[in-house]
C-alpha cells in the first residue's frame, strides 16, 4: 500500500495518458471512416444539360470511371447479360413470333450504357424512313436537344438527320442535374407520362428516384402518328391488363401479323413497369440502383457503382447489400429463372399453334368473320402478355409471380385463339399441337 | 490529493464491491435466460409408444397446453384456417371436378390436430367398407396399434372393426420418442417411403426432422389393393412430375370420372412434397415447425408453441422469428395467394371445359378412340396437377413459383384435353370456353 500511496499522481497520470490516446485513437478512426454524403469541391463548373460526361467525371472520378466499365462489360449470364447475342437465333420461336416485323429480322441482346451510341446506329433495322425518336434512350445530348427542339420538333427529324447531332452516348446529364448532382428526369415523355397519371415526379423521394430515374427509358413505349411522337400507354397504370386495355381504346398496333392479319403489338423492355408491379423487392423499398449500382468503395470513399450491369455477375456487391447468403440467393434467382423460362417456351409453343391455325383459317374466304375476329383478339392479348415478360431483362426474377401469372394466361388465350380459329374455318386440323416441333428446317432470321 | 492517499484502502474495496455486485447480476441475468436445451428430470415416466398425451403433458406441461389449443381454435384466413369450411360451396367448381367421387360430396377444411378424430369420425363419406387405413393420420393410439398389428394388419381391418382402438385424437406419440422426446417417424408408410427412395430416416438433423415428422401425415398417398395398404407413390421422388409417372407407370386411378371414363387421380395434402420442392423457405433451411410450431415463451421458458395453426393468424410470432417487418411480410402473402387463386380458378374453368367436351364426345359412339384416349390422359395429368396444388393447404404460399408453374401447365393440357376431344368426334360445339359461367343453376353438392 505504501507504493500505491507513493505513486498515485503518476497512475493518475497514466490513466489520464491512456484515455487520451484511446480518444485520438477514435478521432481517427473516425475520420477514415466513408461518408454517405461528403461536402463536395467542384473541381470544374458543370454546365446545365451539359452534354460531355468526361467534364462531370472531372468533378466525380469514381462514378465516371465505373460508368466507363460498362463498355468494357461482355459477360453473359445464364438468360441475359452484357453481350450481343442474337436473340433469334438462341430461340429461332422468335422468328415466327414476330414475322413481318423487322425484329424477326435482328434482335440482339443489349450492351452496357457506354455502347448504346454504338448499338444504334448499327442497327440493321433502321432505314431512311426510321425516325430520330429512337436516339431518345441512347444519348447525353437528347436533354439540351429536347430543351431547343422540345419533344415533337426532336422526334419528327429523321434518324439520319439527328444523327450529326448526336455525339455522345448515355452519360450523367441522362439521369442527373448539373450542380447538385440530384436524380432528375429529363425524358419528357416520362415526366407526361406521370403527369398523365396525376403524379408529380418531383414529389418522389431519393430512393423512390433511384428507381424512377431508370424509368426514362426501361418502360414500354410506342410512337404515335406521323411524327413518331414517344409516347408511353400509362394513361390508365402502369399493370399490364391497363396497358392492354389502353392499346385496345386507341386501337393501336404495331404490325400486322402476315397471314393472319392479327393487329399486333410488340413489347418493349418493360422493367420499371413489370418491377414496380408489386414485385417483393420493390414492396419491400428496394431500387433498381440497390442491386444493378450497389455502393461499393474507393479506400474510404463509398459510392453507387455506375458500372450498371446485372447483378448475377457481381452478386456479392449486389446481392449482398443486404442478404448475407448470396451464394442461396443466386441459387434462388437460377432457380426461378429457369421455371419462367420453361413457362414462357410453353406459351410461345402455344401461340405459335394459334398462328398456325389462324394463318390457315384467314387464308380461307369462307370463314366466320366474327369468330376469326375473336381468335385475332386472343392471339393480339397473348402475344403481347408473352412479349411483356419476354422482353422485360430479367426473365421473370424482377417479379416472378406476375411472371408466372402473365404466361398462365397467355397460353391460355393463346388456346383458345387456336379453337376460334378453327371454329371459325370448321376444320379440326387446325387443332394440331406442338406445330413448332415439325418445322425443317427451323426458321432463321432472313434479313 | 491527501482525501485520495487517505481513503486508497476504502477506494479500493469499493471497486471490489461494485464489481461483485456486477458479477452478481450477471449471474441472475443468466440464470433468468430461457434455455434452449434444459436438463429434464421427469415427473412420471412415459412408457414406449404410450398414447395418452395427457401422460406425457405432465412432464410437458407447456406443449401438451399449447397442444390443446389446438382444440379451441376456430379462426378462417382469406384462403383456410382452423373452421370446418366446405369447399364445395366456396368454390361450387369442385363439385363438377370431383364427380362421381365422394369429395364432391362432401369435402370439408381441416381444423386442429385436437380435433382430428372428432373429425374423421363425423365424415360423412365413410361407409361399411371404408378401411381402418382412414384412421392412420388421426390418432395417438396408432404407433402401438402398428407395432401390434403391422401395417397391413393394421389397414386391412374396416374402420368400424378398429374404431374401438381409437380413443385418443392424434397426440405427443405421432412424432416423439418417449423418454428421449426426440422427433422420430411413426408411420411405418413413411419409413417405407423414404427407404423406398435409398434415405435412412435417422441420418436427417433435429431441424430437417422439424419438416420430415410432417411427413408422417402430410403428403400425397393412396392405398393398394384389397386391403387399402397406405402407400406414398414416391419411388421417382416426390417432385409433382416423378409422382405423376409413378401414377402412370401402375396405372392407379382414384376413380373414373363420370361421362369422361377419365381414369382420375385425388391430390391429397401434399405439404411436404410441394414445400420441399426448392421452395424459397425450404432452400434457406427453414422448418415447417419454424413457421407453423414457432418459439415462443412462458416466463423464462422457450419452447415450440404446440398450437399448430396458420402462420397468418399469428404472424408476429411466426414470420417475426426472422423478419422484422412483418407487416411487409404478411402483405407479401396475401398477394401470392390472390395470384394464385386467381390461376388456380382459370386452371378450373379449363378443367371443366375439357371435362364438357369430353363427356359429349364419350356419348359418341363415332368417337375417334385413340384421339379419346389422349384427351382423357391430358384431362387426368390436367386434374391432379390442379388439384396438387389445391388440396395443398397453403394456396401456393409454400411454394409459390412451383405452384404458378404447375397451373399455367395444367390449364395448357386442359385445353389440349378439350382440342383432342372435339376432334375425336369431329365437333366443333365442343370448343366452347366458359362453360361453367353458363350453368344455372351453379352446381350443389349432393349427398
Amino acid at each position: 500500500m505504501n507504493f500505491l500511496k507513493k505513486y498515485t499522481n503518476w497512475i493518475l497520470v497514466g490513466i489520464i495518458l491512456v484515455l487520451a490516446a484511446i480518444l485520438v485513437g477514435v478521432l481517427i478512426f473516425m475520420k477514415n471512416q466513408p461518408l454517405q454524403e461528403r461536402a463536395f469541391q467542384p473541381v470544374v463548373e458543370i454546365a446545365a444539360l451539359e452534354p460531355d460526361s468526361e467534364q462531370w467525371g472531372l468533378n466525380f472520378p469514381n462514378q465516371y470511371s465505373t460508368f466507363l466499365l460498362t463498355g468494357t462489360n461482355d459477360t453473359d449470364t445464364e438468360y441475359g447479360g452484357s453481350s450481343r447475342f442474337s436473340h433469334l437465333e438462341r430461340d429461332p420461336r422468335q422468328v415466327i413470333l414476330f414475322m413481318g416485323y423487322p425484329f424477326s429480322k435482328e434482335y440482339n441482346d443489349d450492351r452496357g450504357h457506354e455502347f448504346a451510341l454504338e448499338d444504334v446506329n448499327a442497327i440493321r433495322r433502321n432505314n431512311e424512313t426510321t425516325h430520330a425518336t429512337c436516339y431518345s434512350c441512347k444519348s447525353s445530348n437528347n436533354p439540351a436537344l429536347w430543351d431547343e427542339l422540345g419533344l415533337e420538333g426532336y422526334d419528327e427529324m429523321l434518324f439520319s438527320e439527328m444523327a450529326p447531332n448526336i455525339t455522345e452516348t448515355i452519360g450523367c446529364v441522362n439521369c442527373h442535374e448539373a450542380g447538385t448532382l440530384r436524380l432528375v428526369l429529363t425524358n419528357p415523355t416520362t415526366i407526361a407520362a406521370f403527369e398523365a397519371q396525376g403524379i408529380d415526379w418531383t414529389t418522389f423521394t431519393r430512393q423512390q428516384m433511384r428507381t424512377v430515374v431508370c424509368a426514362n427509358c426501361h418502360v414500354e413505349y410506342y410512337m404515335v402518328g406521323e411524327k413518331k411522337i414517344l409516347t408511353f400507354p400509362w394513361e390508365n397504370g402502369t399493370r399490364i391488363d391497363q396497358i392492354i386495355a389502353y392499346y385496345d381504346e386507341i386501337e393501336f398496333s404495331d404490325w400486322i401479323y402476315p397471314g393472319t392479319d392479327t393487329p399486333t403489338l410488340k413489347a418493349q423492355h418493360p422493367e420499371f413497369e413489370f418491377f414496380t408491379a408489386g414485385s417483393t423487392h420493390y414492396n419491400a423499398g428496394v431500387a433498381c440502383a440497390d442491386c444493378h449500382m450497389p455502393y461499393t468503395r474507393d479506400g474510404a470513399m463509398k459510392f453507387s457503382s455506375h458500372n450498371i450491369h446485372s447483378p448475377l455477375l457481381r452478386p456479392e456487391a449486389a446481392c449482398g447489400q443486404c442478404h448475407t447468403d448470396v451464394e442461396y440467393v443466386v441459387g434462388r434467382v437460377n432457380e426461378i429463372q429457369d421455371q419462367v423460362f420453361t413457362a414462357k417456351q410453353a406459351t410461345e409453343d402455344a401461340i405459335i399453334d394459334a398462328i398456325h391455325a389462324l394463318t390457315l383459317a384467314t387464308a380461307n374466304p369462307a370463314a366466320d368473320a366474327a369468330l376469326l375476329g375473336e381468335a385475332r383478339q386472343m392471339h393480339r392479348t397473348a402475344q403481347f402478355m408473352w412479349d411483356f415478360v419476354s422482353a422485360e431483362n430479367s426473365m421473370g426474377f424482377h417479379n416472378p409471380e406476375y411472371a408466372l401469372s402473365i404466361l398462365a394466361e397467355a397460353t391460355n388465350l393463346a388456346r383458345q385463339a387456336q379453337m376460334k380459329a378453327a371454329q371459325s374455318v370448321n376444320d379440326m386440323s387446325l387443332l394440331g399441337t406442338n406445330y413448332y416441333y415439325t418445322l425443317d428446317p427451323i426458321p432463321t432470321p432472313v434479313p
